[in-house]
């Protein structure tokens, strides 16, 4: 397994490509057309609904599913698009996913309020009574996990503050949901999440909310909160994924110990790298570094002709330099973002996938200083 | 093929689905992440926006990717939210599917305009420039077929005359693409399509627009109009069926014939039978009517039992007696509603099929006078 970009997408599993492909081809009716066929079909729907729900320990009908967390990212923000507009604020965290950013800045206008950070690029929640309180914030919304540096983030302790203060908590689950257990989410007022992230499909997600939120209007699919023809052949090939790796989630196994080894490894052959969260809880999964020498894409290009597929940070800002939500936040120079790496494994890597990427990393050290290769970033 | 419900969705054909379970597997890696494996893809997938653009004598760039033409419906709504706050109207038909007036309610409420139809269903365009000048109209949207009745509407002159006024005309092209010539969409600024109407799959479709208008925010796939992760196996299976649909398009050989001779057939069985939008222009392989006695749903119930898939109206409002948009349009009462069929044949249909549809109905119509059913509306 030399791909280590899961944190941008997963491989679909062989069940979640075999139940799709049967779906796709016996599967197909409108879920909501009067005959059996579609009948058969929307029953299976339901029954894929409420065990997901029952997993999350929520009610089937908190459950609307999507075409993934940007379409439901977008939708809860545009629901208090009339509280916006009546003056009141969000609170985000500064380094949210730009699904998240975006329609805040759009909706949200001068009324955005930022959740403080430590070091670590970790919101911090000291004082977070107050900022509720002075700042007539009617909406609040931080991701569980950093889509970047995989920084665990207080979201728990958040949702129950907000719960307590009766002010509405959105959760971007996104990277969380398939790495890490999923049993806290009923505390959030909503959240959202991508199957393509845990080895299902792209294109599908679900959002949980415990009020009803609108994604997209027309027809009375998804009990009415998401009109469009339900894309039941992505649901059921998301729900196998789910099913698969729901009960990994309790045991990571020694997988946090093979990343933190790869790291140390990584100080050990270029004593200058910078690893972004070294010190807080962060997902088993993923590392994000500033090296010290060449840029990012030097790294990248050469890691790939080794075969390892790592990333110069999200997928959605890929070759825009700067554009790393979490680097701005934590104060990263423009020098630095251009010099960042995010590697991310999934449940197939072993320790030795990790040892495999630390040996192409010294080689492809080696490479780049026998060339001296100049910086060069390569556009897109 | 006993499936006469393809204005609701079609099964994908079977080369869309091997294309689509190949990209699964093999190119399931994020378009926007910084590897040759990625790079290729992004590189497939600009192929396929590249030659989609050709076929529609549009630029490459007015093509953007989205879950569906729901989606598309109402990002171009949302789009004109200023507009509406600031007091301009929008008009459109009064049997644009949900997806249109239910945002067009939601954005403009007040403010919407509606197009005067004939008694075919049919929009009427006389008067149509005061109508545009006098009500301070900024967006006008007409689907090209409507979806139940299959009529063809003046799309055409209407955005000729849109264009003329420097007024945006969009147009829901959802059931017309893959059954019509779709030469002419060059003239709308707008319109929007989902792949499941022509044997592709489900979850995905495309907005092509003059105008640079934002469906999802977040990310900067499909041009920083769409973020999200782009669908790619979804999008290259949906150009699979859009390559093998578009040339049958001029030649739809004798398919309104046996359309027309099901109809004639079914008066002669029925004579009270009342057949919408009969003397209109419509799809070659829709009909849609108002059957004398019994509950549509009584029809369709046995019907299935003999093979036959048919519906009693729209997917998105199936089993909601009195939602079927254009019943409401046409000035039907609600006895007729709950009387009325809609089927809808597709190109792997031929003449032996229409007639045995019409059997079917012979068959079914003995049995219900036999057994005297009464009305039952069964709720899903």
């Amino acid at each position: 397994m030399a791909y280590f970009d899961n944190n941008a997408t997963t491989s679909i599993s062989e069940n979640a490509l075999e139940v799709y492909r049967r779906a796709l081809a016996e599967d197909w009716h409108n879920p909501s057309s009067p005959y059996r066929s579609s009948a058969r079909i929307r029953a299976r729907m339901e029954l894929d609904r409420e065990e997901l729900a029952k997993d999350l320990g929520l009610k089937k009908e908190e459950i609307i599913f999507t075409s993934g967390a940007t379409e439901a990212n977008n939708g809860v923000f545009a629901h208090f698009a009339t509280q916006a507009n009546a003056g009141l604020c969000c609170l985000v965290s500064p380094f949210e996913h730009p699904s998240i950013l975006e329609p805040a800045r759009y909706w949200f206008k001068d009324k955005i309020r930022y959740l403080p950070i430590d070091q670590e690029g970790r919101v911090v929640l000291e004082n977070i009574e107050n900022l509720l309180s002075e700042n007539n914030i009617c909406f609040v919304s931080l991701m569980a996990a950093n889509n970047e540096t995989g920084v665990l983030q207080p979201w728990k302790e958040l949702a129950e503050i907000c719960f307590s203060k009766g002010v509405f908590f959105h959760c971007d689950a996104t990277q969380w949901i398939g790495k890490l257990p999923s049993d806290d989410f009923d505390l959030c007022s909503s959240f959202s999440v991508s199957a393509h992230k845990f080895s299902g499909p792209k294109g599908v997600g679900w959002f949980a909310s415990k009020e009803p939120i609108n994604m997209q209007l027309g027809g009375e699919q998804e009990m009415s909160k998401r009109g469009g023809t339900e894309n039941y052949p992505a649901i059921t090939s998301m729900l196998t994924a789910w099913k698969e790796v729901r009960f990994q989630l309790n045991s990571p196994g020694n997988r946090t110990e093979w990343r933190d080894q790869f790291e140390k490894s990584l100080i050990n052959l270029i004593p200058a790298v910078k690893i972004l969260g070294l010190n807080s809880p962060r997902l088993w999964n993923t590392s994000m570094f500033v090296l010290p020498d060449f840029e990012n894409l030097s790294w990248v290009g050469k890691l790939d002709k080794l075969g390892f597929s790592v990333s110069t940070g999200s997928a959605c800002s890929t070759g825009k330099a700067g554009h790393s939500g979490i680097a701005q936040s934590m104060g990263l120079s423009t020098s630095e973002v251009r010099r960042l790496i995010r590697v991310s494994s999934y449940w197939e890597h072993g320790e030795s996938d990790w040892v495999n990427l630390l040996s192409a990393f010294e080689q492809v050290s080696k490479e780049l200083h026998q060339e001296g290769a100049y910086s060069s970033v390569i556009s897109f």
